[in-house]
């Protein structure tokens, strides 16, 4: 067999491959909501199926969350331990879906055909690419490529409370040479990358209690504390005029960017403004002394992601609710301390209160950054392998997201993870419309063709 | 007859009473809801067959929203207008209910039996306390006390968008001698009161759009604009640390309290630690250099009645998200002017927009303040037949609450309007668990008979 005959297989079955993802998308795995998790137990089903119909020797684990898909298979070679996630994120606001989130369909679109659904991109669609490569390599030389082991969560939307636990027991049969983590993006649509730097991030909810009921705001307004605007000025407070994050000790811990990696990523020349126009923006709203890159891949941030209180339905209610409260993410870049970082939080809160309200933390959970050690061999041998699928030159990166995962193979296994994955920026992830290139999906499943080969060829 | 058989009428009558009320509460006349307008025009029509029982010439009147119930009776003596509303205000959150808000029911309680329910105070108890003494009244002496017309509205927990029209082009139909509006509480459980101060609600609402969809926090956070964070500063914005709202020109048109009025209101003895700690409160909130009735009764407010953002359910969603709102109310007094502090409001918030985003507001309609002249001789006579049926003397107070319809029969028909309700600060209306005592709608009953009688009695 030759690399070539495998690439060709992968072309030839891309229909049949699609078919199979578009199985996965319909499964409604969403795992922050309780009221999917029996979706996410059948998508574990679903994939272990798949897997073992390939000949891998897996099983589905149970956690207290939702399961774990763990699989190994018996080759040569270096150890590469597969990680990707079957759960997708929650699908409000479903009014602005042009279709059913679940209901997944190619589209033509000015830019080529893409696939549509919740879980299209992040993360079924790219775990699929490299099962697929598994698939077509199987396919074409009757085994599989090298010594592998699958290892697929299913809490990774949810803050993925059972992942360190599952890892810490099983240590031993998850340890392997190298991990591969596919849930990144491409740099752009000419650039493939293998992202080596990600923000940590700290979840925290705040909950402002006042009044022990809600009240008319005619009778009680003027000498009754509301809770919303307590939370308003808790909020408002955060950043300053700047565009700093105003928690004491917050930048402690958080390096400058060092200069080759400056050069590097000036090189790459970032276009912010396409990249915001994509958006509807225009303006970097970030740290004002910061560039648009670091501001998204190696500055940490505040951002208040959900704010709740009082009247929310349609028309209007004089009331001042009983409580208010705010879902607030904070992305963690170099050493930065998740726990002293909700310390500080809770502290700044607690300081601000007035009398006669109370702060509730229901989360406070969090995963500090990631920076990758490009030293194995598999990283130059990937490095030339997407080279060669790709019109530019891979490229190594940073990323804004949070994969807490890669810290935790090195915490707690001892290895390091060469993260590739072929997203866009466009590809609405977390929103309405999430969609997934059909070229990342083809030219995916054959950049792991090449990767899987040129790494067990340089071992 | 005397006036002692009617008020033993009332006393014989009162679980027929009680039952009436209850065929009333039933119905889930939620006027701001659009899913509810049915329920609007069958509350209607139940007004228009019972009244019509007790001989008045009465009718549905149609409107643009929900319909008007009008109707007179043929009597002598001063013609008394009663206005009252059938509509009622949402009941969410549904989860803090004790029991369906729409199957009423009368409770014990350490305080005496109470009737439970959306709208058993807020407006249909205080409403049915009226046409239950005309009731008794027609009963024991075979006609109707004087002269009345009926004006009950179905759209006052919704803006009364129909209200002034209707009253404009229904001018000559329902101007008459002095208004009564039965929307309004007792001092306290012993003294009864005449509202002469209301103040004036201006309704916001606004909208701040950042991107064009929900984003990715990890993906964009740090770079794209947050509206979450924009209205947060928006709003804290609007109070200073006195609890002085901040708008250009809010205080222009607010008169300092009168002295006679200030003296008045020192000898009711107000205990606002008592107000407050009914409701898990202990320190006025307001304007630091304000006593607490002033706070209440003739200081303006700005109050946040419902603020919404992003991912509100449950678990976490880290997304920027398009766009974030929030309803605001200002209770107005004095002569300060809706249409100015809209404007003010508006230019205020346009202020503060940074590049990337824009504000919409959808709503910023309002009524003024009002201040009832006490000069018709019916508020004499109607203060002493209140201090005649409860255990204290009547009460000339404030109140914090917004009732347009006043300032309407002033400034369209040029009448006066007299104020007199039954419902208690514990009432919790506009909030879960609604109720009226069970005394406040007998001895409501009672009063009304004693009003009727001792104003007829004065022409």
């Amino acid at each position: 067999m030759s690399l070539d005959d495998i690439l060709s297989r992968v072309d030839a079955d891309l229909d049949q491959s699609l078919g199979r993802l578009f199985d996965l998308l319909r499964i409604d795995s969403i795992s922050t909501d309780p009221a999917h998790a029996a979706a996410c137990d059948r998508a574990a089903d679903w994939l272990v199926e798949d897997l073992a119909g390939l000949g891998f020797d897996i099983s589905k684990r149970p956690t207290p969350g939702h399961p774990m898909v763990v699989g190994h298979s018996a080759g040569d070679g270096p150890h590469l331990v597969f990680y990707g996630h079957y759960d997708v994120q929650p699908v409000d606001p479903l009014d602005l879906w042009d279709r059913s989130p679940f209901d997944p369909s190619l589209e033509d679109t000015p830019n080529g055909k893409v696939i549509r659904g919740r879980g299209a991109c992040d993360d079924k669609g790219q775990l699929m690419t490299f099962v697929e490569a598994c698939r077509a390599w199987k396919s074409v030389t009757g085994s599989l490529p090298g010594r592998l082991s699958i290892f697929l969560e299913g809490e990774e939307e949810s803050g993925s409370p059972s992942l360190v636990p599952f890892m810490q027991e099983n240590a031993a049969e998850l340890r392997g040479d190298l991990a591969l983590i596919c849930d990144t993006g491409l740099f752009d649509s000419r650039v493939p990358a293998i992202t080596t730097m990600l923000r940590g991030l700290l979840a925290e909810e705040v909950v402002i209690h006042g009044p022990n009921k809600d009240l008319h705001s005619g009778m009680f307004g003027g000498l009754a504390r509301n809770p919303i605007h307590v939370l308003n000025r808790v909020i408002a407070g955060l950043h300053d005029d700047t565009g700093r994050v105003t928690l004491p000790g917050f930048y402690d811990q958080v390096p400058d960017l060092p200069e080759d990696l400056r050069t590097q990523w000036q090189n790459l020349g970032f276009d912010h403004g396409a990249f915001l126009d994509g958006v509807g923006l225009h303006h970097p709203a970030g740290e004002a002394d910061r560039s648009p890159l670091e501001q998204l891949w190696s500055r940490p941030t505040c951002e208040v992601n959900g704010i709740s209180g009082g009247y929310e339905g349609a028309g209007f209610k004089t009331v001042i609710p009983a409580q208010a409260s705010a879902k607030i993410s904070f992305r963690l870049v170099g050493q930065q301390d998740p726990e002293k970082i909700h310390q500080s939080f809770v502290d700044y809160v607690t300081a601000m209160l007035p009398p006669d309200c109370r702060a509730e933390f229901p989360l406070g959970h969090g995963a500090k950054a990631s920076e990758m050690s490009t030293a194995h061999p598999g990283f130059e041998a990937a490095r030339q392998a997407l080279s060669d699928e790709w019109p530019d030159p891979a490229a190594f990166i940073g990323c804004g997201g949070s994969i807490p995962i890669a810290g935790h193979f090195q915490d707690i296994l001892g290895m390091d993870s060469m993260l590739i994955g072929f997203a866009r920026d466009d590809d609405q992830i977390h929103s309405p419309n999430e969609k997934y290139d059909l070229e990342s999906f083809h030219k995916g499943i054959r950049s792991w063709v090449r990767i899987l080969d040129a790494i067990n060829r340089a071992a």
